[in-house]
């Protein structure tokens, strides 16, 4: 072979590629090309040594390269509040504890700087991209570009005044700036935010359901988190609240419904049908005792399932390999079925799952050319994943988020072994005490 | 102050000592003074700089000091089949997957390697005992003993030969043997450990019951894992397999058992009457979709609840804070209630309930005066762990293994600074993999 190598930017070798699509493929001693941050090509090691000449080389004979977890259900600003109360009554919890302590530091600042430590755990857990809902999405915008952080920001809409905004007109406003902001930039997306059923009114969903049409962008909301959702529903509406939201128009492909433990085999139905995503936050539904999320029905009906977090006040961690490992063993217990939701589905759901509730399926989520270099090496080489028969199954069941070694999110490294690239670990590590000095224990 | 300090072999500093009992207390800026492998004094930092001439002083302002993890159901040795088998119905995955598998490598060399593998990860993630059930205890009890690893092995019996035993009497026999041999060791103790009620005879529990009152040892025992074992035990015994127990004498103060899945109020009623201990295994129990254990029903009613992290066949690891935050986690949505099973209990289940399971109550599993200094570092500092508000909550259900800095049993230590002091890890990795290569890839 005389052909002149081809250039690329970055050419990553590992032990295993799991590239998700094709579904529960793991390739071995494969290589990642990554030109102008897109994958170009994935192929063998040798192959890609004769084929390429990089720029830079990262080869891990004992890692696994993944796409990084899309977290398809966050509230990063509240990392800032981990654990300032738990083991308590929902109502109790936000009504003694979460809405003072928020009121006390709602503000561009806290938003900012809650942010910012997320971002850090999540890079140091393997996730390059979530989806966000809370409030200020401007300071959210501003704060994961800045970071380089690839993110959904919700435009919160509420019946109620917030520091965000005092009035419907004034959600809508502030919305429509926002995305405005933000329609062309690469790693920020944005989505309507309707906090759940119980707090938005039908005209606001109307509104909000033309709007998205017409911006084609996501509809982000909390649906049939609890049994008193729906109950409470019930009594107001005489509808079901997902039936509510069919009927003003939001049931549809570009609904990303959040929780959705309360399913009845015809709301499964009408989610297949329509296309709706759902979000499977099975650690927090566990901690507040909201019910079961019936996830293997879900996927069995066609339903697009993804995996989120939730926020770090309830959750109280950003730890997409924990949530996934959640999710797959709770999936059987829920289905009484110990072969339901297998590991391959599991890491699906957490990667490409997400990313196609973000309606951004096609751009990452998936080791594929042409897609995002979104990446995460996770080392299997600790003890803890010794001896390794099958990837995936370590992956899902016997990795923690300490063995990811390196992240890339568009083909730029923002975790090198273990450290982060572009911020300062120290710096943020002190202002979340200072944060918490500020906030006091309650 | 003129008065001369007093010696200790070691004094341990901690920006926080969780002690255990008293329950749910922590201790700011505390020391705990060691001498002889014993706990001989737990007070502030200060006070113990003037009253102690320590041999070794270990200083960590950022971490918490708490008992080290007994796990309360383990089978070490299957830690060499860690991801073997995965999301299949449990017979396929036992028939076809672990029995032909363990058929091929179940020997001596086995069971010590997989003990060694299994203690290397539970130092790493702060446990210190273990309660083992597995096959050649004797084996066992050599490896824990020449680890410095505190642990009960259990004394099989099974229904049918094995390579541990042929009959009733040779399983009776061993069992004799091996309890005589280590009756007097600090580190190991013996159980009875007939494996679940429907692979052992009524006469083999009346046999061993005799015994064990004799010994003054505990029953480690599978019961009421599962449904089928229920229904099978009615058409069998005409009546459930804990009744049947009862009425075999085994259920009993000294009883430890495991799963437990399946209760009814009047058998809940019943282990509080007799003292009997559950060990909860949730990440088994949802793995295999055996049931949930209604925790927070048994801690309400008086019951001994112990934690456990079953093999790492089935769950893929030994990790006792995962098992810890998913059992915290699990117990709210069974019991309807987001206060149920808090972290404090969490915790407690996890060392001194354990510690009681076994009967080492009085040994080990908190930090008391005269108790074993069985003991974890944790650090906090970590931006994961980040802001601290409440140290329970954060051990509970922010922490992660990897946060464990340093490890002793009876005073002597085994992990410092992450490092195993006395195992040589990359020769336990090396013998692990030359495991896989010849278990093979099922």
């Amino acid at each position: 072979m005389t052909d002149t190598p081809t250039p690329c930017d970055l050419l990553i070798e590992a032990g295993f590629v799991v590239p998700i699509e094709p579904h529960g493929v793991v390739l071995d001693d494969h290589a990642v090309a990554v030109r102008a941050g897109v994958i170009v090509d994935v192929l063998p090691i040798t192959a890609a040594r004769a084929k390429y000449a990089a720029k830079e080389t990262v080869s891990r004979p004992d890692a696994v390269l993944m796409p990084g977890f899309v977290n398809a259900h966050t509230h990063n600003p509240m990392t800032l509040l981990r654990g300032i109360a738990d083991d308590l009554p929902l109502m109790t919890w936000l009504q003694q504890h979460i809405w003072p302590a928020e009121a006390r530091v709602m503000s561009p600042e806290y938003v900012r700087d809650g942010a910012t430590l997320a971002v850090a755990e999540m890079l140091r857990g393997g996730t390059t991209c979530c989806n966000e809902n809370y409030f200020f999405p401007d300071v959210q915008a501003q704060t994961y570009h800045k970071l380089g952080f690839r993110a959904m920001v919700g435009l919160p809409v509420i019946d109620f005044p917030t520091a965000w905004a005092k009035s419907d007109d004034e959600y809508f406003e502030r919305a429509g700036e926002v995305h405005d902001q933000w329609r062309d930039d690469a790693f920020i997306g944005t989505a309507f935010a309707p906090h759940a059923p119980y707090t938005v009114s039908d005209a606001s969903f109307e509104r909000l359901r033309m709007l998205s049409d017409q911006l084609d962008i996501p509809v982000h909301c909390h649906v049939h988190e609890t049994v008193q959702e729906v109950e409470d529903s019930l009594k107001l509406h005489g509808q079901r609240p997902l039936a509510r939201l069919d009927r003003l128009g939001v049931v549809n492909d570009r609904l990303i419904a959040v929780h959705m433990t309360q399913l009845t085999d015809a709301e499964i139905r009408l989610c297949a049908e329509r296309g709706t995503s759902v979000v499977h936050c099975p650690e927090s539904n566990m901690k507040l005792a909201s019910g079961f999320c019936p996830v293997e029905k879900l996927v069995r009906s066609g339903v697009n399932v993804a995996i989120g977090t939730d926020g770090a006040a309830s959750n109280n961690d950003l730890d997409m390999f924990g949530e996934t490992r959640t999710a797959a063993l709770l999936a059987k217990a829920v289905a009484n079925d110990a072969a339901a939701f297998g590991a391959a589905d599991a890491l699906r759901a957490a990667t490409l799952g997400s990313a196609h509730a973000l309606g951004w399926g096609d751009r990452i989520g998936s080791i594929e050319v042409g897609k995002q270099a979104d990446l995460a090496l996770v080392d299997l080489s600790a003890i803890e994943t010794q001896p390794l028969f099958h990837v995936l199954s370590q992956l899902v069941y016997a990795c923690g988020r300490q063995q990811v070694s390196d992240v890339w999110i568009a083909g730029r490294r923002k975790l090198a072994d273990r450290v982060l690239v572009e911020m300062d670990i120290d710096a943020i590590r002190a202002n979340a005490r200072q944060w918490r000095d500020h906030i006091g224990v309650q």
